[in-house]
């Protein structure tokens, strides 16, 4: 709770932004509900968070926003995706993720990713992402140095780790140039505030073992993430287990890559005994529920990972196997699917999931200590709700809407790093009209690709 | 395709609404999908679909709705909810279905069911429903009458049935009354060209073998659809092995009620046998992925009873078991569901859940004659989708985009019986303010019972 004596020095009573009213999610572990709330922002910060008109009338601001009727919670952050495969979103549905990714994915990325692709692919999935409440992402992909100045002019905040895999990709023609690319990538981009970079080897089946090592020895020396996808799925485990005598997990173990700088996504098919690794080498997992889904890969030990402390967040993964970027859905599926897939309705309660998506979400991306949680102090990254609508009455649990009823279009507005990105559903920093126009003409290009295949 | 030469008659080309422009998804097995579409509505029905300016130019119209960059399709059918039920929405989640119903919901409506509630309640339901593109549902509650009157003054499709259930109830305290009130809400319900009424025995487990039959004494004299819940949960299949030594489906077939005027509700637990038995009586089964996720039902055999050529719906539930009425999300769920549960991701692809969520529900329904599709002299039920948005960029596969990527908020513009319930997300026929607010005062109501227990 804001003191009073904290403002003493009015020069600390001039702020930016003042948001008034409502009701504030702080998901902190002391007063995680405030009505009638009053935060206010300075720079980058939030300098004050309480409730009443006592506490308001202490600031002058530059900008109001009245909250009234509203939730204010943190924003959510993505703990995986590929956001410039916006680009593919629906190009290729109801598919097993083998034949899906070599016959679908695979040969569409390598006729048809490119800088132009990767730069409004990314600015789209911003976009979206932001329209739907999303602050923060962790990002995979190729170009990822387009993907950076894209994210860099929306303002998000994020992980961006430039793709690494052992064949010829759209941007790394020789594969034997890859180590260089992704040093490169790394050199290039060290020093944003928001944004760091890092490197993303796609899977224990599509690296070498010498390239998950060089990986290794360089997120080490520039400490940056390591990211991958592991144990997606009972075919990948097969492949790994023929190839290397081991599980995905023992493999990563043996190579020295296990710590708590890598951020693995999926994790669907682990052994009790690789949960155990997982939690004792600290290694950070991205659930990504829907796509597992789709893709029919299987459920992912969510319970049993968090039951063993591991930090997990949660993700949309990438448009084509989803097909959407809206963190609000996806709290609803991961809540719902745990609860099927086990028989017992009381797994994954609203609570836990709110929290997967956003401070859990932040610790897996390595900003937990920045955002996540709304307190004086920390970045002021927050998005607001409009309550008032049919679908959202009542209200009798903040937590059970904002899993199961509130989508992201009820997101009216948007703060990262203290600076609207969206008011009232306009975007701030996105010309959203031309990157839409820009992606559909790519789209015609890909799809023009495919007819003449 | 429309027929120039049908419109010689110059009555014939004075229509109340023109539709121009977009990609209509008319779902008929020719022509199923128009590009540049144009269509014609006179009073309630569909006078002219086809495409081009040269169809266009024959029409003079009372209103233009112009539809450029829109998918055009049939309105969403919503085959099972308790519309009502809004709200109890998140009063209690995260619990098992016996819990969630004998310790919370059923005493919370014991409490609180009243006449008000139910008319704010189902205007409410309407309201979110129409917004999310629904335009025509199945419901069952108490004071049915009341939902009869809400659903008249919206201008909504649908088939109302009045419960029943063998203890008091809010509406009929005396359960020896359940049948006089049932007959009386027929008598006085019959004849709306919009509505039919019906009735609904809540399950196996809380109705009697007597109540049972003599409501298919009733539907049968009045010829309206037979409501239940069937199968919803393992711990219903083994109460009712318990109580007559038959599984719920056997039993019903003794009590001679299974035929195609009965609407099952979940269908969960199913054996082959009893699948064998729902196709051969053509009982009409509404499928409820996400309430049977959420109370950890199970996975219905959905696509064992599709390939049994078993008439198959889609349906949300109440909002106190889902917590929302989006069809759209739900539809998401229904394909992702079933491809996970069973490993295989090519099953329920994106077509076939559009269809079960059209045309599908209209059959459960038996207004499949009369809605569900997009023809010519089909009744005017459709919905307009903006596509012109970041998470529908780009488009490949208008399929894919409806189960995967488009949500409830981003319908437009709402056609009922040839009538414009909304237009550009303005509701024509409902008060939403005041609806929210009547809502919000009869939850604070509710909230206030709880606290008092």
């Amino acid at each position: 709770m804001a003191d009073y004596k904290e403002y003493t020095d009015t020069s600390d009573r001039e702020v930016d932004i003042l948001i008034r009213g409502g009701t504030t999610l702080t998901l902190r572990a002391e007063e995680e509900i405030i009505e009638d709330s009053v935060i206010a922002i300075k720079g980058n910060r939030i300098a004050a968070l309480g409730k009443g008109e006592r506490l308001r009338r202490l600031f002058k601001e530059n900008e109001f926003i009245d909250a009234r009727g509203c939730v204010i919670m943190p924003g959510l952050v993505n703990a995986h995706t590929h956001a410039a495969m916006v680009c593919f979103r629906g190009l290729a549905d109801d598919l097993p993720l083998m034949d899906w990714l070599n016959k679908y994915i695979f040969p569409a990325e390598s006729k048809n990713v490119d800088k132009e692709l990767v730069y409004f692919g990314t600015l789209l999935a911003c976009a979206e992402m932001i329209k739907s409440g999303t602050t923060a992402f962790c990002d995979g992909y190729f170009f990822e140095g387009e993907a950076f100045q894209a994210v860099r002019e929306t303002g998000m905040r994020g992980v961006l780790a430039q793709g690494i895999i052992d064949f010829p990709t759209p941007d790394v023609k020789d594969p034997d140039r890859n180590l260089q690319v992704a040093e490169d990538f790394l050199e290039a981009h060290s020093g944003s505030s928001l944004i760091s970079p890092a490197l993303f080897c796609h899977a224990t089946y599509t690296c070498s073992s010498e390239t998950l090592r060089r990986v290794k020895e360089l997120t080490s020396r520039y400490n940056t993430p390591y990211l991958i996808h592991l144990s997606e799925s009972e075919s990948e485990v097969k492949d790994v287990m023929e190839k290397c005598g081991k599980t995905p997990v023992h493999y990563l173990r043996e190579l020295d890559i296990l710590d708590n700088n890598l951020i693995a996504g999926h994790c669907v098919c682990l052994t009790e005994d690789e949960m155990d690794l997982l939690a004792q080498y600290g290694v950070k997992v991205a659930h990504n529920p829907e796509s597992n889904m789709k893709l029919a890969s299987g459920v992912a030990p969510i319970p049993e990972l968090l039951s063993r402390g591991v930090s997990v967040g949660l993700g949309t993964d990438g448009c084509a196997s989803n097909n959407n970027l809206d963190m609000f859905q996806e709290m609803d599926t991961a809540a719902k699917l745990h609860k099927v897939s086990r028989g017992d309705p009381t797994v994954m309660n609203a609570r836990e999931v709110v929290e997967m998506a956003t401070i859990g979400s932040a610790g897996v991306l390595g900003l937990d200590h920045k955002v996540g949680t709304l307190e004086t102090g920390k970045k002021a990254d927050l998005i607001i709700i409009d309550m008032n609508k049919p679908h959202l009455t009542p209200l009798y649990n903040i937590f059970s809407h904002l899993v199961y009823a509130v989508n992201g279009a009820d997101v009216t507005t948007v703060i990262i790093n203290g600076k609207l990105v969206m008011k009232d559903r306009i975007l701030l920093t996105i010309d959203e009209e031309k990157v839409i126009g820009e992606v559909r003409r790519i789209g015609l290009r890909i799809k023009k690709n495919l007819d003449y295949n």
